[in-house]
C-alpha cells in the first residue's frame, strides 16, 4: 500500500495558495495572470513527479503517465471563484499530483499510472466546467468563439489569448486509455464537519440551471417621471425575485437551492429610473423530475411577470447540467479504503455542488472523494479543512486509486 | 426689449451636444475629458460675448459681467447624467450666454449686466448641487477631502486633480452684486408636453433624499448551503425593497415619487451566495410634511428588517435637499414675458428634479423657467424639446431677466 507524504502533500498546497493570494484564501480568475502562473507552476512539479505535462488550447492542464498499460484519470481544477477559499480545487489537483509520486516511488506501484489533469474553468468564468467538456468532446469551436466572461463580458477568444493560449491545440480523451475517473474535493456543505465525520463518498452530482433574466423598461428622469407612469426595470426585478422567494420553497425539495447571485441595474444612476434590469438566477437538485419542476416554475412566474407588466421579462437560459451518478464499483473502493483509515467517520452522500466529475460520469465509470469544509464555509476566503483531514483524505484517496487500477488489471 | 437670435441659440447648443456625443445625446460625468473640454469651449464663447470667464477648485465656469451696478446671475450646468440628453443643463447655461451677448449687442440693454455660471456637478457625480452647494458657501474643504464618485467611488480631490483643477481657488458668492438668480430649464416631466404648453414658471423646487442602505450577511456557496441556514445579502435587499414597492404607495402624496436606481451584490457571481448588498434609495416631494413622513417609513421599514433576520440592515444617509420655495416678484416676471410671447399657453408648476436655483434660493431672490420636454423623457439619450420652444423659451428668459434688471435699477 503506496503511503502518500503528508508534510510534502500541504507544503505544495501552502505554495500554490500563494498565486492569487487573497487574506487567507486565494482570488485566482480562470485566465488571470496569477492563474497561469499556478497553472506553469503544477506543470513543473508533475514533471519533478515523472508525469509529462501539456497546456491545452482551453488552458487545461494534463499531467500524462508513462506507465503502460490503461492509467486511472485524476484530478480536478486550479482557478478559483472571486475572493474565494485556498482548497477548492486545488485540493484534488495536487491529491493527483502525491499519488503520482508516491506510487512512482514505491516499486510495487511504480507500473500503476496515475494521470492528472486540472481541468480550465470548472468554475465558470467564461463557461461552467469548460476544461472538462472540451476534453470529454462537448465543446465546438463555435461555442468557444461565442462565450463570454459572465461577469465582465469578455470574450473567451480574447481571454485565452491574453494568457498566451491562441492557437493551441485542445486534448481530447482517449476512453480507452483509462480505467475510470477520480476526484477529490473538500464537500463545501457542512454534512461531514456537523456529523463529526472525516470522509464522504459522492453518490451523485446535482444538475445547475443557470438563468439570466432580463427586464426592460423605459429609463427617465426619478424626480419629473410620475410613479403612475414608470415602466422602472427595476421595480420588476424586485418583483420578480420577492415572488421566487415567495414560491420556490412549496416547489422545493429537501436538498434544492436557488440563488440569486448577481443583479444590475442599468444605467445604475440615483437619479435615473432602470431602463434595463438583469439578474442571474440558478438552482440545483440532484432529481431530474424536481429540477424540471423547478423550471416549470421559474416559467410560470416569468409569464406572469409579463401578463402583469408593464415591463418586458424574458428568461434566457445560460446553461444547463443534468444531474449524474457516481459508478458503483468506485464508491465501493473509496468506502472500503475509508472503513480502513477511519473506521464508521465516513459516509455516502450526494454533491450539491458541480464538478468536473459529473462530466467524465458520462464517459468514463466516475469516483468522487469529500474531505469536511469546517463550517460547511466554501467559495469564500475563508474557506478551510484541518491539515489532518486532508492528509487522512489523500491516503484514502491513493488507497482508492490503487485498488480500482488492480481490480482493472485483473 | 433685446431681441436674442435663435439660430445663433441653437448652433452653440448642438456644438456643446458635440462634448461627449452619445446616440443623439451627451455622456460627460462631470470631470470627465468631454466635461472640461466643454467648459473650455464655453469659456471661449464667454470671451466672445464680453464677459470675463474663470473655472475654479471644483469646476464651476463663471462669465464674470463688465456692467456697473448690480447683475443678474443665470445659470445651470454642463455636465450630465450617464447617457444622458442634450439640453438638460446645458440650455440654461447657453440661454445665459446668449443673454449676455443680446444685450451687449443692444445699446438699450448693454448697461444691465448678466453673469452665467456653469455649476460644477449638479448631477452629483460626486455630490448633487456641489457647484452651487459650493459657490454659496456651504462646501467646506474637509467634506471634499472625503467626496467620492457614487458610481466608483475615485475620491473627488483624485478627479479634481485629473481635471486639472488642484489648488484652484473656489469662487464665492457676492450677495450685494446681484439682483437675483435666474435659471432655464428643460422641465424633464410630461406635464408642459401633455397639455400642449411651450413655458413653465417655477413654483419651487422638491426636496431630494438619497440613501445607500446596505445588507450584511453571509458569503458562501450557492450549492452546498442549504436554504435553511444562508443568510443571504441578496435575498434580504429584494425583501426590503418589494416592502418599500408595496409600502410607500399607501404613505406618499400625489407628487411623491421614489426610486431604486442602482442594486450591487457582493461578490456577484451565478455560484456565490451574496455576503453583502446596497442599494441606492431615494425619494422626492416638495411638501416638508410630506418628506417627514417618508424618512420614517423607510426608518421603520430598515427597522423591521433587521428585527426579521437574519442579515443586518443599515440605513445610510446620503445626502437630504431641503424644498424651496422660488421668488414671488420673479415669477410674475417670468409669467408676465411669457404671456406677451405665448399666451395661454405656460402654467405655474413645482419642479419635481433638483435644479441650483434650490440652492441660490437660500441667499438671492431666485426663479426657474421650464420649456417642455417632448414625451416628458430626460435623463436618457432622447431627451429632447422643439427647437421653436428652445428659442422661445429664451426670449421669454431674456424679456424677464429684463424686466428684474430695470425694477431693481428703479
Amino acid at each position: 500500500m503506496p503511503t502518500i507524504k503528508g508534510e510534502r502533500l500541504i507544503a505544495d498546497l501552502r505554495r500554490l495558495a500563494q498565486f492569487g493570494r487573497y487574506k487567507t484564501g486565494v482570488h485566482r480568475p480562470t485566465y488571470s495572470p496569477d492563474d497561469m502562473a499556478a497553472r506553469r507552476w503544477v506543470a513543473g512539479r508533475m514533471e519533478e513527479a515523472g508525469l509529462d505535462p501539456v497546456i491545452d488550447g482551453v488552458g487545461t492542464l494534463l499531467g500524462r503517465s508513462r506507465a503502460s498499460g490503461r492509467k486511472l484519470l485524476t484530478g480536478s481544477h486550479l482557478e478559483t471563484q472571486p475572493y474565494s477559499g485556498w482548497l477548492d480545487g486545488a485540493m484534488g489537483v495536487i491529491y493527483g499530483l502525491e499519488l503520482a509520486r508516491t506510487f512512482a516511488e514505491d516499486p510495487r506501484s511504480a507500473g500503476l499510472g496515475i494521470e492528472v489533469g486540472a481541468w480550465a474553468d470548472e468554475e465558470g468564468h467564461y463557461g461552467a466546467l469548460l476544461g472538462s467538456r472540451s476534453f470529454c468532446g462537448e465543446v465546438d469551436e463555435a461555442s468557444i468563439d461565442g462565450a463570454r466572461g459572465r461577469i465582465e463580458g469578455k470574450p473567451l477568444r480574447e481571454a485565452l489569448a491574453e494568457a498566451g493560449l491562441a492557437g493551441r491545440p485542445r486534448l481530447h480523451l482517449e476512453r480507452e486509455r483509462y480505467v475510470g475517473y477520480l476526484e477529490a474535493h473538500v464537500e463545501q456543505g457542512d454534512t461531514l464537519d456537523n456529523a463529526g465525520l472525516r470522509l464522504g463518498i459522492v453518490t451523485g452530482i446535482v444538475g445547475i440551471h443557470l438563468y439570466r433574466i432580463h427586464f426592460e423598461g423605459q429609463q427617465n428622469h426619478a424626480g419629473t417621471t410620475r410613479m403612475a407612469v414608470r415602466r422602472d426595470a427595476g421595480v420588476a426585478l424586485v418583483r420578480l425575485a420577492a415572488e421566487i422567494d415567495r414560491r420556490f420553497p412549496s416547489v422545493a425539495g429537501p436538498r434544492s437551492v436557488w440563488t440569486t447571485g448577481k443583479i444590475t441595474l442599468d444605467p445604475g444612476a440615483p437619479s435615473i429610473i432602470p431602463g434595463k434590469a438583469e439578474m442571474l438566477f440558478q438552482f440545483r437538485d440532484v432529481e431530474p423530475e424536481r429540477l424540471a419542476l423547478l423550471v416549470r416554475t421559474i416559467e410560470e412566474l416569468v409569464r406572469q411577470a409579463n401578463a402583469q407588466g408593464p415591463c418586458r421579462v424574458t428568461l434566457e437560459p445560460v446553461s444547463r447540467v443534468a444531474p449524474s451518478a457516481m459508478d458503483a464499483s468506485f464508491q465501493q473502493a473509496l468506502e472500503s479504503a475509508a472503513e480502513g483509515h477511519a473506521p464508521k467517520l465516513h459516509l455516502r452522500l450526494p454533491s450539491a455542488a458541480g464538478h468536473d466529475a459529473q462530466i467524465f460520469a458520462r464517459y468514463l465509470p466516475s469516483g468522487m472523494l469529500f474531505v469536511p469544509s469546517i463550517g460547511g464555509i466554501s467559495h469564500h476566503f475563508s474557506e478551510d479543512t484541518n491539515e489532518a483531514d486532508i492528509v487522512l483524505g489523500c491516503q484514502v484517496f491513493a488507497d482508492a486509486a490503487e485498488r480500482i487500477l488492480r481490480e482493472a488489471a485483473a
